[in-house]
This record gives C-alpha cells, structure tokens and sequence, in this order.
C-alpha cells in the first residue's frame, strides 16, 4: 500500500510512520522537511503534492493548527488559524485527496479530546475538532470509488506531557505508540465514518 | 424577562416569540424588519443592537445561512457562507452577547439534525452544526455571572416540508410550535451546555 503520511516528522506522525513503514511504502509530508512539504492551509500546495506523488491508497493527516485562548479573549484571527488549518486544512485534503486515491482508498483525520470534555483555553478546539468528526461522518456516504474516511480523537499525549500536560489535569495520556494503532485500523480496516476515540477510560 | 429573539420573523422564530411574548419583553430581531436590524455576521451589527437595546435576560439566536452541495463541489466561498453565518455568527453573538446578559442569562443558539444524520448536500451543514453543538458544550463552563448556553437542533420542521422536505426523505418532521418549547425550555429551565435534539424517533 502507497501511504501519505502528513506531520510524519510529529510526535503522533513519527510513530504511524514506525507502524506502517515495514509493509507499505509510506510518503513523509511536512510543513518544511520529509519526502514531500505541503501546507494544508493552501489548496494550491495540497494539489501540487498529488500532481508530484500521484495516486495513492491511504492519505493520513496528522496536523491542524489552532489556537488557544480564553473564550472572551479569542480574536477571529485565532479562530482562523483553526479554521484554515485544522477545519478546511483537513476538508481541502479530503476534497482533493479523494480525487488522487486508489478505489478503496482512505483518508483519516485528527481530532481531538477537547471535542468531548472541555479545557481551559480549549473553546476554539472543542468547536473545530468536533466540526471535523461530524464532517467525517457526513461525507462518508458522498466519497465515491469506496473510499473511506474516518477521525482519530487522541487524548493528551504521553509524550507531550512536558507541554500541554498542565492543560490536561487529570486527564489520562496515551503514548504515541498506541495511539497509532488506531490510524493503523483506520488505514488498514474497512470502517468509515467514524471518529476513533483514543482515551477509553477518561 | 427582557429577551432578544433574532430570526424572528422566520419559521422557528416567529413561534418562539408566540410561546414567549405573553409572559415577557420580548425583542424582534431580524436582518431587515423587526424591532432591531441585526447581521450575525457582522461583529459591528451585533454591538449596535446591544448598544441600543441594552443589558437582556435571554438572548436567542433562530437564524444562521448554511450552503447546501454535493462535497465534491463544495466551493471554500460556499463553506465560508456557513463559517461566517452558522459557526462564526453564533459563537460572535455568544461572545458579545455574553457582556450584556444579567446574572443567570441565557444563549439560546440552533444547529440542526443533519450534525447527526446525513442527507444530500449536507457536509457543510453537518460540519457546522455539529461545531456549534461541541462550541456550547466547552463555552458553557466559560461564561460568567452564571450565564447558561443550549443548542436546539431541529429536524425539518413541518411547515418547511414543501421546500425542504425532498432533501429529508422519510425523516420524521416537527411543527414549529412543538418546536419553540425546546427554546422555551432553554430559557426559561436550569439546563447549561445540552444540544437539545428535536427529534425524537429520527
């Protein structure tokens, strides 16, 4: 299987790449670095990676920035940020995307926790990661050539407790090797339409 | 109870100002008549308003435009119909409005059943629907001075069967009088940060 891996350079990113490079032949995409850059914010990017790659069986997305702030305090530009990137960054992918995909193909997207329990500073969050898990079940039954699209919802990630753990109080934490597993099973299985929730037992 | 109601002279609207007026200041708000002009759109638009009407118990929002087209041809003009109108209109009206409620106001805002079932046409109106149901849920443990925050998500409603009712084939609708009680309960209940869904045996 030909697989784009986008964010491969990340901490969840690498660790795809780790399950799925020994039997697949996997394509590193980053903003600045790996085998192709692209910038999904800019459809223009997103097309030129295709037209470079061509077809492939799997597109894995493990990027979308956005912004954090106090609710009161969130400025449209903030909310652009999450906007451009994580909402249309990730729906310009599957439109595109699904034009350059093999039948049977799939797109997995990320979410987020923060689509279900709120943190401080996570109201821009919790509205785009969710956007993206109801988008994903709606356009399930439009893709066309069978292909399928699903969401992985991770937790706070072990990894990354160093950072982002004081937002997360509390909260349990999944090492990237695990949650992997569950852009694995959406690449690999016959899902779709689902979000992945990557925190059983929070 | 002082209440703005915007989309007043809609199909909802118009209903939930019926099941409201006789016991409450209520305030009409639509984008061209009314008691009030208001563009949810339009930051400016909605600090007018409150700088006219002033301080208000309940705000209630009954109007927000979605595009509706098949995924594949979805144009980012036709999402940003929906961002700046659904998404962005209402979180505007939540974070302005947020400053001039009372102590233990109310943000009534709507969604719609296609966040949970799809139909044809509907990614974007999924998309956005869901965000606003995942917005209130995290903002609701944000506002100040006790200020609670619902969605009502509607089924098609019955008195829009002859414009909408091909795009729901075999949905269950609801008229708009059945419907106003769930804004009504909204306002005037306990509840904080629930999509209440009206449509029950969908």
């Amino acid at each position: 299987m030909k697989i784009l891996i986008i964010g491969a350079s990340g901490t969840i990113g690498s660790q795809i790449v780790k399950a799925l490079a020994t039997a697949h032949e996997v394509i590193k995409a980053n903003h600045s670095s790996g085998d192709v850059q692209i910038d999904i914010t800019n459809t223009a990017s997103i097309h030129s990676v295709f037209e470079s790659i061509g077809k492939v069986d799997a597109i894995v997305c493990a990027a979308g920035n956005i912004a954090f702030n106090a609710f009161s305090e969130l400025s449209r530009e903030e909310w652009d940020l999450g906007i451009n990137s994580r909402l249309m960054g990730q729906v310009n992918l599957t439109q595109i995307g699904s034009k350059y995909l093999h039948d049977g193909g799939s797109i997995t997207l990320t979410s987020g926790i923060i689509a279900d329990y709120p943190i401080a500073y996570g109201a821009s969050a919790a509205t785009l990661n969710g956007a993206i898990e109801h988008f994903a079940k709606a356009v399930s039954v439009e893709l066309p050539n069978n292909i399928r699209i699903n969401v992985v919802s991770p937790t706070v990630v072990t990894e990354s407790l160093d950072t982002y753990g004081d937002y997360f109080p509390g909260f349990n934490s999944i090492n990237a090797e695990d949650l992997a597993k569950y852009y694995v099973r959406s690449v690999l299985g016959v899902e779709t339409g689902q979000t992945f929730k990557a925190f059983a037992g929070n």
